[in-house]
Protein backbone atom coordinates (compact mmCIF):
# COMPACT_ATOMS: atom_id res chain seq x y z
CA UNK A 1 0.00 0.00 0.00
CA UNK A 2 2.34 2.61 0.84
CA UNK A 3 4.20 2.30 -2.59
CA UNK A 4 1.34 2.54 -4.48
CA UNK A 5 0.56 5.44 -2.27
CA UNK A 6 4.42 6.95 -3.26
CA UNK A 7 3.42 6.56 -6.67
CA UNK A 8 0.36 8.12 -6.55
CA UNK A 9 2.92 11.04 -5.23
CA UNK A 10 5.65 10.62 -7.67
CA UNK A 11 2.51 10.29 -10.52
CA UNK A 12 1.16 13.57 -9.54
CA UNK A 13 4.60 15.88 -9.40
CA UNK A 14 3.76 17.05 -5.88
CA UNK A 15 6.09 17.44 -3.34
CA UNK A 16 3.91 20.00 -0.82
CA UNK A 17 7.23 20.39 1.16
CA UNK A 18 6.25 24.47 1.40
CA UNK A 19 2.47 24.17 2.84
CA UNK A 20 2.51 27.91 2.00
CA UNK A 21 2.18 27.18 -2.08
CA UNK A 22 -1.16 25.49 -1.12
CA UNK A 23 -1.90 23.35 -3.97
CA UNK A 24 0.39 23.28 -6.20
CA UNK A 25 4.20 22.28 -5.84
CA UNK A 26 5.07 24.02 -9.25
CA UNK A 27 3.64 27.81 -10.63
CA UNK A 28 3.83 25.30 -13.91
CA UNK A 29 1.50 22.53 -12.24
CA UNK A 30 -1.24 25.39 -11.48
CA UNK A 31 -0.92 26.48 -14.75
CA UNK A 32 -1.40 23.15 -16.05
CA UNK A 33 -4.25 22.26 -14.23
CA UNK A 34 -6.49 25.52 -14.23
CA UNK A 35 -5.90 25.00 -17.97
CA UNK A 36 -6.91 21.14 -17.95
CA UNK A 37 -10.12 22.47 -16.13
CA UNK A 38 -10.85 25.44 -18.92
CA UNK A 39 -10.09 22.06 -21.35
CA UNK A 40 -13.17 20.16 -20.12
CA UNK A 41 -15.64 23.14 -19.86
CA UNK A 42 -15.37 24.27 -22.62
CA UNK A 43 -15.75 20.68 -24.33
CA UNK A 44 -19.21 19.72 -22.96
CA UNK A 45 -20.26 23.78 -22.85
CA UNK A 46 -19.46 22.96 -26.83
CA UNK A 47 -21.66 20.36 -27.04
CA UNK A 48 -24.72 21.88 -25.09
CA UNK A 49 -24.04 24.65 -27.62
CA UNK A 50 -23.89 22.78 -30.60
CA UNK A 51 -27.38 21.36 -28.99
CA UNK A 52 -28.30 24.79 -28.51
CA UNK A 53 -27.75 25.98 -31.84
CA UNK A 54 -29.27 22.95 -33.73
CA UNK A 55 -25.76 21.43 -34.85
CA UNK A 56 -26.71 18.72 -33.33
CA UNK A 57 -30.35 17.16 -32.36
CA UNK A 58 -31.33 18.09 -28.88
CA UNK A 59 -30.68 15.17 -26.73
CA UNK A 60 -32.11 15.12 -23.04
CA UNK A 61 -29.88 12.32 -21.49
CA UNK A 62 -26.56 13.98 -23.26
CA UNK A 63 -27.81 17.36 -22.35
CA UNK A 64 -28.37 16.56 -19.05
CA UNK A 65 -24.87 14.59 -18.94
CA UNK A 66 -22.60 17.29 -20.43
CA UNK A 67 -24.38 19.96 -17.76
CA UNK A 68 -23.41 18.34 -15.37
CA UNK A 69 -19.88 18.14 -16.31
CA UNK A 70 -20.11 22.04 -16.98
CA UNK A 71 -21.34 22.54 -13.05
CA UNK A 72 -18.77 20.58 -11.38
CA UNK A 73 -15.82 21.64 -13.31
CA UNK A 74 -17.02 25.28 -13.25
CA UNK A 75 -15.80 25.17 -9.37
CA UNK A 76 -12.16 23.93 -10.40
CA UNK A 77 -9.91 26.34 -12.43
CA UNK A 78 -9.78 29.09 -9.79
CA UNK A 79 -7.67 27.39 -7.62
CA UNK A 80 -5.26 27.27 -10.22
CA UNK A 81 -4.63 30.92 -10.73
CA UNK A 82 -2.18 31.46 -7.99
CA UNK A 83 0.61 34.01 -7.38
CA UNK A 84 3.71 33.44 -9.18
CA UNK A 85 1.83 32.04 -12.15
CA UNK A 86 1.14 34.87 -14.49
CA UNK A 87 3.91 34.37 -16.32
CA UNK A 88 4.99 30.80 -16.34
CA UNK A 89 4.73 28.83 -19.20
CA UNK A 90 1.98 29.23 -22.26
CA UNK A 91 -0.45 31.15 -20.73
CA UNK A 92 -2.99 33.82 -21.74
CA UNK A 93 -3.83 34.89 -17.87
CA UNK A 94 -3.56 38.89 -17.92
CA UNK A 95 -1.73 40.16 -14.86
CA UNK A 96 -5.28 42.14 -13.97
CA UNK A 97 -6.15 38.55 -12.79
CA UNK A 98 -4.03 39.42 -10.01
CA UNK A 99 -4.46 43.20 -9.34
CA UNK A 100 -8.02 43.14 -9.96
CA UNK A 101 -8.25 40.35 -7.60
CA UNK A 102 -11.95 41.28 -6.74
CA UNK A 103 -13.57 41.58 -9.85
CA UNK A 104 -11.81 38.11 -11.00
CA UNK A 105 -13.15 36.41 -7.89
CA UNK A 106 -16.35 37.87 -8.97
CA UNK A 107 -16.54 36.67 -12.22
CA UNK A 108 -15.89 33.26 -11.23
CA UNK A 109 -18.14 33.50 -8.46
CA UNK A 110 -20.44 34.23 -11.20
CA UNK A 111 -19.37 31.46 -13.62
CA UNK A 112 -20.04 28.79 -11.11
CA UNK A 113 -23.55 30.09 -10.13
CA UNK A 114 -24.25 30.47 -14.37
CA UNK A 115 -23.76 26.73 -14.81
CA UNK A 116 -25.36 26.30 -12.03
CA UNK A 117 -28.36 27.20 -13.06
CA UNK A 118 -27.41 25.72 -16.54
CA UNK A 119 -27.52 22.44 -15.17
CA UNK A 120 -30.59 23.01 -13.36
CA UNK A 121 -32.65 23.95 -16.26
CA UNK A 122 -31.08 21.08 -18.38
CA UNK A 123 -32.75 18.92 -16.12
CA UNK A 124 -36.07 20.33 -17.21
CA UNK A 125 -35.13 17.63 -20.30
CA UNK A 126 -36.31 20.54 -23.40
CA UNK A 127 -34.50 22.38 -25.62
CA UNK A 128 -36.05 25.48 -24.63
CA UNK A 129 -34.58 25.11 -21.18
CA UNK A 130 -31.09 25.12 -22.52
CA UNK A 131 -31.39 27.73 -24.66
CA UNK A 132 -32.83 29.85 -21.65
CA UNK A 133 -30.02 29.03 -19.63
CA UNK A 134 -26.96 28.48 -21.80
CA UNK A 135 -26.39 32.13 -22.38
CA UNK A 136 -25.71 33.29 -18.93
CA UNK A 137 -22.94 31.02 -19.16
CA UNK A 138 -21.35 31.50 -22.52
CA UNK A 139 -22.28 35.58 -21.16
CA UNK A 140 -20.32 35.25 -18.11
CA UNK A 141 -16.88 33.08 -20.30
CA UNK A 142 -17.03 35.68 -22.44
CA UNK A 143 -16.84 38.78 -19.79
CA UNK A 144 -14.10 37.05 -18.27
CA UNK A 145 -11.99 36.12 -21.57
CA UNK A 146 -12.45 39.55 -22.55
CA UNK A 147 -11.41 41.74 -19.31
CA UNK A 148 -8.71 38.90 -18.15
CA UNK A 149 -7.43 36.48 -20.79
CA UNK A 150 -5.18 37.29 -23.81
CA UNK A 151 -6.48 37.13 -27.36
CA UNK B 1 -28.47 34.63 -27.14
CA UNK B 2 -27.28 33.65 -30.37
CA UNK B 3 -23.86 35.09 -30.75
CA UNK B 4 -22.75 34.21 -27.51
CA UNK B 5 -24.26 30.26 -28.32
CA UNK B 6 -21.81 31.00 -31.41
CA UNK B 7 -18.67 32.00 -29.11
CA UNK B 8 -18.93 28.76 -26.96
CA UNK B 9 -18.96 26.80 -30.24
CA UNK B 10 -15.92 28.54 -31.33
CA UNK B 11 -14.20 28.04 -28.13
CA UNK B 12 -15.00 24.55 -27.91
CA UNK B 13 -12.96 23.99 -31.27
CA UNK B 14 -15.82 21.66 -32.07
CA UNK B 15 -17.19 21.54 -35.27
CA UNK B 16 -20.07 18.68 -34.87
CA UNK B 17 -19.99 18.06 -38.30
CA UNK B 18 -19.99 14.50 -38.64
CA UNK B 19 -21.80 12.54 -36.00
CA UNK B 20 -19.64 9.59 -36.38
CA UNK B 21 -16.61 10.99 -34.85
CA UNK B 22 -18.81 11.61 -31.83
CA UNK B 23 -17.71 14.26 -29.50
CA UNK B 24 -14.70 15.66 -30.68
CA UNK B 25 -14.06 17.27 -34.02
CA UNK B 26 -10.27 16.09 -34.23
CA UNK B 27 -8.73 13.22 -32.80
CA UNK B 28 -6.24 16.36 -31.21
CA UNK B 29 -8.82 17.65 -29.38
CA UNK B 30 -10.13 13.98 -27.80
CA UNK B 31 -6.10 13.58 -26.64
CA UNK B 32 -5.98 16.97 -25.01
CA UNK B 33 -9.48 16.38 -23.11
CA UNK B 34 -7.78 13.14 -21.87
CA UNK B 35 -4.64 14.33 -20.69
CA UNK B 36 -6.91 16.91 -18.93
CA UNK B 37 -9.02 14.53 -16.89
CA UNK B 38 -6.20 13.05 -16.43
CA UNK B 39 -4.09 16.27 -14.60
CA UNK B 40 -7.04 17.33 -12.63
CA UNK B 41 -7.21 13.69 -11.44
CA UNK B 42 -4.14 13.33 -10.38
CA UNK B 43 -3.83 16.83 -8.96
CA UNK B 44 -6.66 15.73 -6.72
CA UNK B 45 -5.29 12.03 -5.83
CA UNK B 46 -2.21 13.40 -5.08
CA UNK B 47 -3.75 15.67 -2.11
CA UNK B 48 -5.07 12.46 -0.74
CA UNK B 49 -1.79 10.50 -1.12
CA UNK B 50 0.16 13.18 1.16
CA UNK B 51 -2.44 12.98 3.60
CA UNK B 52 -2.52 9.73 3.47
CA UNK B 53 1.55 8.85 4.21
CA UNK B 54 1.46 12.08 6.27
CA UNK B 55 3.11 14.63 3.86
CA UNK B 56 0.71 17.09 4.98
CA UNK B 57 -1.96 17.18 7.55
CA UNK B 58 -5.13 14.68 7.37
CA UNK B 59 -8.20 17.53 7.03
CA UNK B 60 -11.50 16.14 6.49
CA UNK B 61 -12.74 18.55 5.14
CA UNK B 62 -10.01 18.60 2.28
CA UNK B 63 -9.94 15.15 1.89
CA UNK B 64 -13.74 14.88 1.05
CA UNK B 65 -13.51 17.56 -1.27
CA UNK B 66 -10.50 16.19 -3.23
CA UNK B 67 -12.13 12.66 -3.38
CA UNK B 68 -15.31 13.96 -4.91
CA UNK B 69 -13.32 15.54 -7.10
CA UNK B 70 -11.26 12.25 -7.80
CA UNK B 71 -14.49 10.47 -8.22
CA UNK B 72 -16.49 12.57 -10.57
CA UNK B 73 -13.49 13.48 -13.08
CA UNK B 74 -12.54 9.54 -13.11
CA UNK B 75 -15.53 8.96 -15.37
CA UNK B 76 -14.47 11.29 -17.62
CA UNK B 77 -10.91 10.49 -19.69
CA UNK B 78 -12.21 7.40 -21.30
CA UNK B 79 -14.68 9.11 -23.70
CA UNK B 80 -11.23 10.55 -24.91
CA UNK B 81 -9.63 7.45 -25.92
CA UNK B 82 -11.18 7.48 -29.41
CA UNK B 83 -10.25 5.29 -32.57
CA UNK B 84 -8.08 7.29 -35.03
CA UNK B 85 -5.71 9.50 -31.74
CA UNK B 86 -3.60 6.66 -31.08
CA UNK B 87 -0.52 8.21 -32.42
CA UNK B 88 -1.90 11.90 -32.52
CA UNK B 89 0.17 14.30 -30.90
CA UNK B 90 2.23 13.53 -27.44
CA UNK B 91 0.15 10.53 -26.11
CA UNK B 92 1.83 7.83 -24.31
CA UNK B 93 -0.98 5.77 -25.04
CA UNK B 94 -0.60 1.96 -26.00
CA UNK B 95 -2.20 0.36 -29.42
CA UNK B 96 -3.04 -2.12 -26.94
CA UNK B 97 -5.81 0.38 -25.68
CA UNK B 98 -7.52 -0.46 -28.37
CA UNK B 99 -6.26 -3.92 -29.59
CA UNK B 100 -7.26 -5.01 -26.11
CA UNK B 101 -10.49 -2.78 -25.78
CA UNK B 102 -12.26 -5.16 -23.41
CA UNK B 103 -9.33 -5.60 -21.36
CA UNK B 104 -9.10 -1.81 -20.90
CA UNK B 105 -12.49 -1.03 -20.38
CA UNK B 106 -12.45 -3.34 -17.50
CA UNK B 107 -9.43 -1.89 -16.03
CA UNK B 108 -11.28 1.39 -16.48
CA UNK B 109 -14.41 0.42 -14.90
CA UNK B 110 -12.33 -0.66 -12.02
CA UNK B 111 -10.98 2.78 -11.65
CA UNK B 112 -14.69 4.62 -11.48
CA UNK B 113 -15.43 1.81 -9.15
CA UNK B 114 -12.25 2.53 -6.60
CA UNK B 115 -12.74 6.13 -7.15
CA UNK B 116 -16.41 5.80 -5.88
CA UNK B 117 -15.23 4.01 -2.80
CA UNK B 118 -12.27 6.41 -2.22
CA UNK B 119 -15.00 9.03 -2.22
CA UNK B 120 -17.43 6.87 0.09
CA UNK B 121 -14.66 6.31 2.62
CA UNK B 122 -13.30 9.93 3.32
CA UNK B 123 -16.69 10.54 3.86
CA UNK B 124 -16.00 8.83 7.17
CA UNK B 125 -13.95 11.87 8.16
CA UNK B 126 -10.55 9.62 9.17
CA UNK B 127 -7.34 9.09 8.36
CA UNK B 128 -7.67 5.47 8.61
CA UNK B 129 -11.04 5.84 6.61
CA UNK B 130 -8.82 7.46 3.75
CA UNK B 131 -5.52 5.15 3.84
CA UNK B 132 -8.07 2.34 3.84
CA UNK B 133 -9.67 3.29 0.47
CA UNK B 134 -6.53 4.95 -1.38
CA UNK B 135 -4.36 2.21 -2.43
CA UNK B 136 -7.52 0.26 -4.20
CA UNK B 137 -7.27 3.68 -6.78
CA UNK B 138 -3.75 3.92 -6.72
CA UNK B 139 -3.11 -0.11 -7.31
CA UNK B 140 -5.65 0.96 -10.44
CA UNK B 141 -3.64 3.52 -11.69
CA UNK B 142 -0.48 1.57 -11.61
CA UNK B 143 -2.20 -1.27 -13.11
CA UNK B 144 -3.59 0.84 -16.09
CA UNK B 145 -0.52 2.77 -16.88
CA UNK B 146 1.94 -0.63 -16.52
CA UNK B 147 -0.28 -1.99 -19.22
CA UNK B 148 -1.81 0.83 -21.52
CA UNK B 149 0.65 3.43 -21.30
CA UNK B 150 4.34 3.81 -22.44
CA UNK B 151 6.65 4.50 -19.94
Amino acid sequence: MKSIVALILAASAATFAAPSMAQFAKPEDAVKYRQSAMTLMSAHLGRLGAMATGKVPFDAKQAADNAAVVEFVSKLPWAGFVEGSEKVGNTKALPEIWSQSAKFKETSDKLVSEAAKLNAAVKVGTLDSLKGAIGGVGGTCKSCHDNFRAN
